[in-house]
């Protein structure tokens, strides 16, 4: 099987009808680019810019910032490069931030929140981004994002780079696209809104998932939970994807779900225009998009709704699967 | 303002047209139920039992529930009583559960997820309910269900307590009507496949708001994100109203939003049939109720929905209820 894979590296992640699903790699540190052009993967769907923040006393400057996003922006070129704002919080805690610690850290002030109360350690970030966006195909997208306050704050703030960096006289691209992740039930549940204000979305559905069910999937007592295939996790995704569609902007998947091939024919049914997931599963979920015809999928993907379980979900997600790539699920 | 609404006690909750919103109380102990019965609400809308496991070494026995379940209801008769069962975990440790300490404990082992993993201690409370049930007009609800799954496992043990307590010859109500809280946004998203195989909802704002938001609204820094008006809320509250009527069964609200009477134009337009709050404020809600046009209410909730942002709803909110209701606001 790896072997084949090899050999559809430089073919197109498309359904038998030609329906071209974007497939692109998360990373966490710059040298993974390597990675994300051998495996065929169309750029970089998620750049994580955490590890620049962590095991250091004080956060990066904006030069150290700008070096590490133009290597990756200036090495996936043409394709782009997706940089996600610093997201830390949560589980992710980083010494030269001094973040305090919370009873409930998953439902603190992580991502956004921390970003739009810290304005000077975000607009650092946020103008080494749109420096690199001079010189690659670059995009910038923020997390945890809620509601359109949060967007509209995050965005007032990226203006007042732009003016910033023309004052200096420093290159960057004051057209680069804003996305925001959709992870946070509000913020699905009001795609609508956003899809207004933002170009792209880009689903998270470790943590929407782990949101909508209440539920810390870190939590080994709880962790059974957490089911990517509840019929309310799937309706939300459905319902963004529609949102986004009807306001002619794409919407891509990021989370776990997208590099997980069991997954795959019910994201294309549901209209998924990107998926996102770790290089080394690229090349595997390329030949699942390939296997697979759009109609098929769109068709699994309505008859799927009249369950009324994660468990009956699931298990006809794993024979649609088995039917169409058996070989790739071992 | 307090002795006019001292006058009012007697009279019945209804709108300017006559639609009947049922008003009841939310109680922490037995002992408050003569508050219940003098704040003129209409039962007992929500029964917590923590405190039958608190500050113990042992969980109660079967009687000992049963004698306070069974005072309540025969205090409140002929209105009803919701009997909560178990909600511990979250930000409620009990000694004699043994709790873990967990990372997130809002989404953790909490309420029905802990009911669940321990039947022994969830059965016997069930068959205390269900022998209350016989001597008054008692409901059962259950905590945090976040779908279908977890509804019927807790019907299954249910239906085991009533095997067990004709075995033993004892009175119970085999009719016991079943609802359930609606305070995970996977279960808002469900409601209609849940509405399906329960009598009643009870929207639970605080939590609803808490994990729809992924805010921890105890948490100093980001609590300005719990937005009860956020428009995603307003949605999921809509749609849970809509799916509960659809199948015939009510929907009450018990969090906060509830009882704080500006609310009260948003909450009866979106449609719901039931609120209960303490019984401190019944009185002014009661005001706030016969104040209020149906009509008017629910053209309110329709142009809200236009707005896009928490705090213009809120304003909005505000304004309506100063202009039917100014008085009772101070
Ligand atoms: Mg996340
Ligand atoms: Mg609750």
């Amino acid at each position: 099987v790896e072997e084949r894979l090899e050999l559809i590296r430089d073919t197109v992640s498309a359904t038998q009808e030609g329906r071209h699903i974007i497939l692109s790699a998360n990373i966490e540190l710059p040298e993974e680019v390597d990675d994300v052009i051998s495996s065929g993967a169309e750029g970089v769907g998620l750049y994580r810019t955490e590890f620049l923040y962590l095991n250091r006393e004080e956060p990066p400057d904006e030069e150290e910032q700008f070096e590490n996003y133009r290597l990756v922006a200036e090495r996936a070129k043409p394709h782009s490069v997706i940089i996600r704002t610093l997201d830390i919080g949560g589980d992710k805690l980083s010494e030269s931030l001094e973040l305090e610690e919370e009873e409930n850290p998953f439902l603190g002030c992580r991502a956004i929140r921390f970003c739009l109360q810290n304005p000077d350690i975000f607009k650092t970030q946020l103008r080494a981004i749109l420096r690199a966006a001079a010189l690659g195909n670059v995009r910038v997208m923020y997390p945890m994002i809620s509601g359109v306050s949060e967007l509209r704050q995050a965005n007032a703030l990226l203006e007042e780079c732009k003016v910033e960096l023309r004052e200096r006289g420093v290159e960057f691209n004051p057209d680069i696209e804003v996305g925001i992740m959709i992870e946070v039930p509000s913020a699905a549940l009001c795609a609508d809104l956003l899809a207004r204000e933002a170009k792209f979305f880009s689903i998270g559905t470790n943590d929407l998932i782990q949101y909508s069910i209440a539920v810390d999937r870190g939590n080994d007592k709880i962790a059974h939970l957490y089911e990517p295939t509840h019929p309310s996790v799937l309706r939300l995704i459905k319902s963004v994807i529609e949102a986004a569609h009807r306001n002619n902007i794409w919407v891509g998947v990021c989370g776990e779900m997208a590099g997980d091939i069991q997954y795959t024919p019910l994201l294309i049914g549901l209209g998924v225009d990107e998926l996102s997931a770790s290089s080394s599963v690229v090349p595997r979920v390329k030949k699942a998009v390939q296997s697979l015809s759009l109609a098929t999928c769109q068709t699994f993907a309505n008859e799927v709704f009249e369950a009324d379980t994660a468990e009956v979900i699931l298990k006809r997600c794993i024979e649609i699967a088995r039917a169409h790539y058996g070989e790739l699920l071992d």
